[in-house]
């Protein structure tokens, strides 16, 4: 039997979903949970690589499952009440033979939260990037729109050797979106993303909302296919991979 | 000049607001900014003890300050600036001489925060006290309105100890809110609260709503004035200090 589960983790007490030598992932907690129910080794797929700290309100995950019981919903409480609670399943059913998480996915999309404020709020600073200055969302609108289509993302992707094959990606979408409590979002669409490639859209972006840095240098700056034309690299902790779409 | 300033913090890192040998508190930390900026010992009233763990989004101060800089929304800036991140001073206005955060305050208002919600959330659970179970409101605020009024609160008080004069106490509104993604709020505002009280209530008004116990039994429960009748005390992470009313 395949299992389709959809997670949502905080992501400040983990290296990622993957597992690293370095420290615990979301995969590895998982894996544990599985296998312990099972009593065998369990292995899960993830749609997606999320970097250290970063957090994730729709992760989506396949694994096989071969036990009669616990299956459905007792699977689901039962994975519930053994993983700590910044890792909950929100939706586990059983999926076709031949989905998987990663290979199936075909759209990811992600939010960035920036909370614009002078001084910052006690409860969101490890949810959010605190920006204390004023941010210009018009240049901000204007310069997301040139990250929009099918192309090679060189300029705002880290460490290239991560992905040994090709930087073309497309995105579909990125928009700035003023919200509620002083919060900007930034949601980016894609069928896949670089290696920290959405926070350092990101931090471009908020380069070009402090007048920094022009709305037009955006094109040029991808035209380069050079990292250091780029703005910072975000904070992982205002950033969610929101869901992943399979059609 | 007399200063009065209020304050949001995330209490989880402390051991509440006042001074204790055991750990960080809120008002070491101001103390330490506040005589760093003057250059001398600065000594901070709160309205309120807060106890370990418990959050504010309004707890009020005061202090003398006798600089001329910095000095008003200079001061302001430079407190936040120094404080870490999970302590912000929402305001600070110089006050009258005679105002003093404790001995003036006339009403406090306490919000208790509870996740009613099967597996609950990874992104609330250090600000919520999760309850898997459903719970009965219409029996919850019937049992809410028996803490309202003038009276001994023995029987909801931990450690009876820690206040030497009189437990009695005048609460002016107990309320059972529903809000959205999944919360009910209990708000009680009283003229002071005795130690653990507010955590004792919400404990009280959970057992009713699970149906352990009937909404009569609070007014017997009071009468009796023993702790041993009341419910268990609420987590800390659910509670915040709302506001403090000087008039």
């Amino acid at each position: 039997m395949n299992i389709r589960i959809v997670l949502a983790y905080d992501g400040q007490a983990y290296v990622g979903w993957q597992r690293q030598s370095n420290g615990i992932s979301v995969q590895e907690k998982l894996e544990e949970v599985l296998s312990r129910i099972a009593e065998k080794k369990v292995q899960v797929e993830g749609a997606s690589r999320t970097d250290t700290g970063v957090h994730a309100l729709g992760m989506t995950a396949s694994f096989r499952w071969d036990r009669v019981r616990p299956s459905g919903s007792e699977l689901h409480r039962a994975v519930n009440a053994l993983l700590p609670g910044d890792i909950r399943v929100t939706s586990l059913a059983k999926a076709p033979l031949k989905f998987h998480a990663r290979f199936s996915a075909k759209r990811k999309l992600y939010r960035y939260r920036i909370l614009c404020h002078p001084t910052g709020d006690a409860f969101r600073r490890l949810y959010t990037w605190h920006v204390s200055s004023p941010l210009n969302l018009f240049a901000m609108r204007k310069a997301a729109r040139s990250f929009v289509g099918k192309m090679d993302f060189s300029s705002v992707a880290a460490n290239p050797g991560y992905d040994r094959t090709t930087m073309v990606r497309t995105i579909f979408r990125c928009a700035v979106l003023r919200k509620p409590n002083d919060e900007i979002h930034i949601e980016v669409e894609g069928d896949g993303f670089l290696y920290k490639m959405v926070r350092t859209i990101v931090g471009t972006l908020v380069d070009v909302g402090k007048g920094k840095r022009d709305a037009e240098s955006i094109s040029t700056m991808l035209n380069s296919r050079d990292r250091r034309l780029a703005g910072k690299t975000a904070p992982a902790q205002g950033l969610y991979l929101v869901h992943v779409k399979y059609h």
